[in-house]
């Protein structure tokens, strides 16, 4: 079966959209910034599950996944909608007031404002989160401008929130392991989106492309590749594995979620070959090189290997 | 139970949101426009049914009624967002190629372009319909400026949808009277948001409100007379019902569906007190009055009675 990334090139292919193929559409605002717009959305049992979440940790995330994508292009949110396709007993109960305030409180941080949305009902909560932001003009880093040379970086760690997904799915783990699996969980249901660091790069005017780690390593390495016509080289020892993760699981099981779980919605990111110093002193690690391939090779215990995206697929 | 009306009238007071409150939010572009957006959400089986729709129905009106909702603020559509939840038969199936179909093909007639979105997979369809528009500045038309002694109009004329969404509940209806309910199942299907007009509309500089009539004039006027803290006199008598409804209908039913049926996606709105000469050539009617009043007001058959909002609720 096509998966939803196929489809939305066909798409774009067939109907010559120019704007598609980032985290967030870029367009034209004034002298001296880009508008910046993304939407993403979320359905119950798909994306998330109310036995798992309260209802501002779901608030929380359903707009933090879309802030991160203001972050990926190296901007600064500013507006926000919310369209809910609400249950009945979720519209009668207190979710929505629990919703809300995870929505608002996150909100508040990021300076961001709810400005409209939609409300219907329906048979599963259906969210979708749109978020504003703003880019100084011609400044947004897309996915499209790594070159052959390049440093791949990442920022914070990796594995976490595909970890707490794991351990809310096998609830045995997670109250054998309490305090480990507490911080996992909360990688995963209220990841903060990576804004100031990104700003912070941007600024440094380094950048060649960025990505928010929302399908995993390999997926998302995989869209900036396939975007600006490269290869790529990951060091397997150099990725920053959250360290509770080879307290929890296996070396194999650990690797396997920092490379494809996805959520953590670090920046993944591409820098010109002499800018190592800069980025320094800045929370992100170094795994790997732009290369002159098609294709993204794993390097891990002297072996070379192909990594082919095996994040999540809705299709 | 509190409708959705209510709802966000409480979070709009809750978390002081200023640009909630019309039919799009209206932000600060640059120098010479301002950006409209908005965003519509549409839930199978509770905003449209796959049994009484083509593809390419549910993708025009998707699209159509967020067009209409910048026609309502007197702006020009630019772009526009999908956000898809997706049942697994229609991935596999050719649904969604008729369904883009039949979006752009309207998208071309308005010069709009497709941006960006999001798609997950889910047990119902659920469509996010966002689209962002122009207006010049400081000329975006709101719900909250009519005036006593000003002029109420609508556009085309009322009811069509409404009773084509009757047909339709009633395969009975629709075949007896075969080629009046086609229209009329038309007028429900493929409405025809009313951008062109409303953009001749603001520009005679006339228009103190505006909203499109998406859940019933009864409704919509409401809106209006919350916003502008006025009130409404309706002549039963001018309403511009759609032919048809007195063809296929009582005339008790028929205004019944003119006034509370919605989805005519006609505008309403109001101008000044010696405006009437300058709207005499467009295709307009003129509906009633604004007064001094809390209520609107409906005058049929020598008698005068309160018109209570009775849209569309979802909750």
């Amino acid at each position: 079966m096509k998966s939803e990334f196929q489809f939305i090139r066909n798409i774009k292919d067939r109907f010559e959209l120019s704007h598609v193929g980032d985290d967030c559409a870029v367009l034209a605002k004034n002298e001296v910034s880009d508008l910046l717009i993304t939407a993403d959305l979320l359905i119950e049992d798909v994306d998330f599950r109310l036995e798992w979440a309260k209802p501002a940790d779901v608030g929380h995330k359903a707009l933090s996944v879309s802030l991160s994508d203001i972050a990926a292009m190296g901007g600064i949110p500013t507006f926000a909608m919310l369209s809910l396709g609400v249950p009945k007993d979720l519209w009668q109960g207190d979710f929505l007031d629990g919703f809300y305030s995870g929505w608002h409180a996150l909100a508040q941080t990021f300076g961001v404002e709810l400005i409209g949305g939609d409300m219907s009902s329906a048979d599963k909560l259906a969210i979708d989160s749109i978020v504003l932001g703003e880019v100084p003009k011609g400044k947004a880093i897309r996915r499209s401008g790594a070159k052959v040379g390049d440093l791949i970086y990442v920022s914070g760690s990796l594995g976490g929130a595909a970890a707490g997904l794991r351990m809310l799915e096998s609830p045995g783990i997670s109250t054998q392991w309490n305090e480990q699996s507490a911080d996992l969980i909360n990688n995963q249901l209220r990841p903060i989106p990576r804004v100031e660091l990104a700003k912070q790069l941007r600024s440094l005017g380094i950048l060649t492309s960025m990505i928010d780690i929302s399908d995993g390593i390999s997926s998302d390495m995989t869209h900036i590749c396939g975007s600006s016509r490269v290869g790529a080289t990951i060091e397997g020892e150099w990725l920053p594995m959250n360290p509770k993760l080879t307290e929890l699981f296996s070396l194999q099981e650990a690797v396997e979620l920092a490379l494809n779980g996805g959520e953590d919605f670090e920046l993944l990111f591409t820098v010109v070959p002499d800018a190592a110093d800069l980025v320094g002193d800045l929370p992100v690690t170094r795994i790997g090189t732009i290369v002159d391939s098609k294709k993204v090779e794993l390097k891990i215990a002297g072996e070379s290997r192909e990594l082919l995206p095996k994040g999540f697929r809705h299709f």
